[in-house]
């Protein structure tokens, strides 16, 4: 008993210190030049490639761990690092090093007729909380997406990722002291006690902005526990609509993508629709790559009908995110039906149509009211970085403040600055 | 026991109805054009023209009861309407009219080496709650707002503005209704009670925002208690700070008017700050202005050492936001210390320097942390319609979505919008 409480003081004592020098970070970033951040980041890409097969050992104890307590496919796929994926999280914190300073700058400016003139000035939220769970990469893109964006972050990584975080967090720690910007810009939390995670959602004042990332239950308990505010970060229920008008060839492509690229991604389409108009001739092409892929299907009735390797759906699969090889298919009346579809079971993150009517698309395109609409292209798009992001801390589904892909431009707010010559106001 | 059960009741009923029909009228006015739109504000703002006696017979009885509860001047100077009030109130409803309609409009195209175009497209929040206080003219500007950027409204106004409020919003249906829209567009809580607002902040799902208007204790309940998203309008304890480098002339004037100007509205200045190196000088005639107008002042020893007319103000002064005829004085020792005491003491709303010294100016400038920042300018101006905005919501202190003042193009979110010609993600 006394044993437990003293563990529960710790945790609480550290992320007290926690916050207290990451709000200690935070006046000086506000200070730090684009070029000593971008300095950091630099330094810190370096470090992860010079750091990569301790990071691979580190993350080989995660992988094992994950493996002894059963996790599933997706989940292993979403925690294991290579060398390729090492690269590629290096390579991220370059690309936020390269894309423009986000502070600072006016990104409006206009003088009223009474000759006042303003100026919409961007600054940094401060302190910044975010709670993930199994991607270790996300250690390095919320780490330098932050610092770019001169706020300091508090990182809590799920248990499942830890070692690889830690592993992740030295070298972003190196690049912090090589710049000589506080290493508080970017701090771990240091425990896998769950605790930790109460105590950041309670920490408004210190904490200004909470971003979850991870399954539903991580996100439902955020939302309904936390003090300060939070940029929700839901994962997908992505629906790819082939509509009469598509090209078979381009809706084969495309769907193949959508569903096969990466399973365990958000942005991984998990029901595809197609259009009774065209179901006798796309539908079964279109399900032979994604069998040959490996993926299974599970239809509706009339999709058994045309084709019999489809296994039923039932209702509660237009509802299921399997971020896994399965798809839910259903024939539709077009792109109205679809429309509906994707509004009752949809998690408004990101839909698709394929077709070659321009009218069905824009329907499509104004009407499905999702972060992010596509068409003629994979849902699997949703990403920061292929929006020109550079990284992204998620993908927000909530309406406020930043909606789809969360870059550094998002992690800011503004102040106006107003300049005049001795105005009263009448 | 059984009557108190069933009142509890009706209002939960009724709060459920309103969160219904306000749902309704979302998806209409998703689809409802700029002209439908600005004929609904047009229309309304003549009808409460036309109604200004009725207008003015309802806040005389809402007076007469706050009188008779022992309100304060300043609480009766924001409560009180007169004809001049109710013209700039249509006036102001006519200006949101004329505003560009900041829904459906790309902000942000821009295409990816790989061809894909992106498009990021304003949309409505959704239903946005505003529960406010005493000012009656909140029910037209937030319900104008809110249509105009294409939500639905659900204003509670506080029960001593309620008949003002009521008189207000039937001339917003008034309009509605004269252009085809969904009365519930904009819908007035038609109960005091206060059990409405415990409703309204637990309908998440239903309410996307809440913006509460008014005091410490309603923003401080409204924060604690919200499982609705909120953007917080807190008043504000805002500061003008002569330096060493300003013109006496443009210090008299712009103290007085950020002082006295009006003394209830949250951009009055509450503290003055004056730099040694001027006060021998400029303070004794700045007091002057203030004490001809009728304000009270409170000082520091220094300043009463050089102005004996300065009663001492206390430690809690500083901290004390008046919305009266009462300002604190303190000397400080230049731009720094200013920076030290607003740092100290403010609530990040507005503040002011006055100096002919644009290095002063420009550290003031960059250095205060407040969402809105003046050079040579009355914090008077903190305010939508100042900004150019047409009307605000409120002032939000928060660094959430919106910061300053809050107008239509703050009260949208956005979808990206994206076009290819077949593009699969590598």
């Amino acid at each position: 008993m006394t044993a437990k409480r003293s563990e529960r003081d710790d945790v609480a004592e550290t992320m007290q210190r926690l916050g207290r020098d990451a709000r200690a970070a935070v006046a000086i970033l506000a200070l730090a030049s684009s070029e000593a951040k971008n300095r950091a980041l630099v330094a810190a890409a370096a470090a992860i490639r010079d750091a990569s097969s301790k990071i691979l050992d580190a993350n080989a104890k995660d992988v094992a761990e994950a493996k002894a307590g059963g996790a599933t496919p997706a989940f292993l796929d979403r925690l294991a690092l290579d060398a390729k994926r090492i690269e590629s999280i290096a390579k991220s914190v370059e690309d936020v090093a390269a894309l423009p300073d986000p502070i600072g700058r006016a990104d409006k400016e206009w003088t009223q007729p009474n000759g006042l003139r303003f100026a919409r000035v961007r600054v940094p939220l401060g302190v910044i909380g975010i709670v993930f769970e199994s991607r270790p990469n996300v250690t390095a893109d919320a780490g330098a997406l932050c610092l770019k964006s001169g706020n300091a972050a508090i990182l809590r990584a799920g248990s499942e990722s830890f070692h690889s975080s830690t592993a992740i967090a030295a070298c972003l720690a190196e690049g912090l002291r090589a710049a000589g910007l506080p290493e508080a810009a970017i701090q771990l939390v240091p425990t896998r006690d769950r605790a930790a995670v109460g105590h950041m959602l309670a920490a408004s004042g210190v904490i200004d902005v909470i971003v979850p990332r991870g399954g539903k239950s991580l996100i439902a308990r955020v939302q309904q526990e936390s003090r300060v505010p939070v940029i929700a970060h839901l994962d997908g229920l992505c629906h790819t609509y082939v509509d009469g008008a598509a090209d078979l060839a381009m809706a084969r492509q495309v769907t193949l993508n959508a569903k096969m690229r990466r399973t365990g991604v958000c942005g991984a389409t998990e029901t595809l629709l197609i259009d009774r108009r065209c179901a006798a001739t796309h539908l079964k092409p279109i399900l032979d790559d994604l069998i040959a892929a490996g993926c299974e299907v599970r239809g509706c009735a009339e999709t058994r009908a045309l084709d019999p390797r489809a296994k039923p759906a039932s209702e509660g699969d237009w509802s299921t995110e399997y971020l896994d090889a399965i798809i839910s298919v259903r024939v539709v009346g077009g792109v109205e039906e679809a429309i509906e579809h994707i509004r009752r079971y949809g998690s408004q993150h990101t839909d698709a149509i394929v077709t070659a009517d321009e009218a069905a698309a824009e329907r499509f395109l104004s009407q499905v009211d999702s972060a992010i609409v596509l068409w003629n292209a994979s849902t699997q798009f949703a990403d920061g970085g292929e929006f020109g992001f550079g990284a992204e801390i998620g993908i927000s589904t909530g309406k406020l403040h930043a909606r789809g892909p969360v870059g550094t431009e998002h992690l800011t707010s503004w102040k106006y600055v107003v300049r005049g010559s001795g105005h009263t106001r009448p």
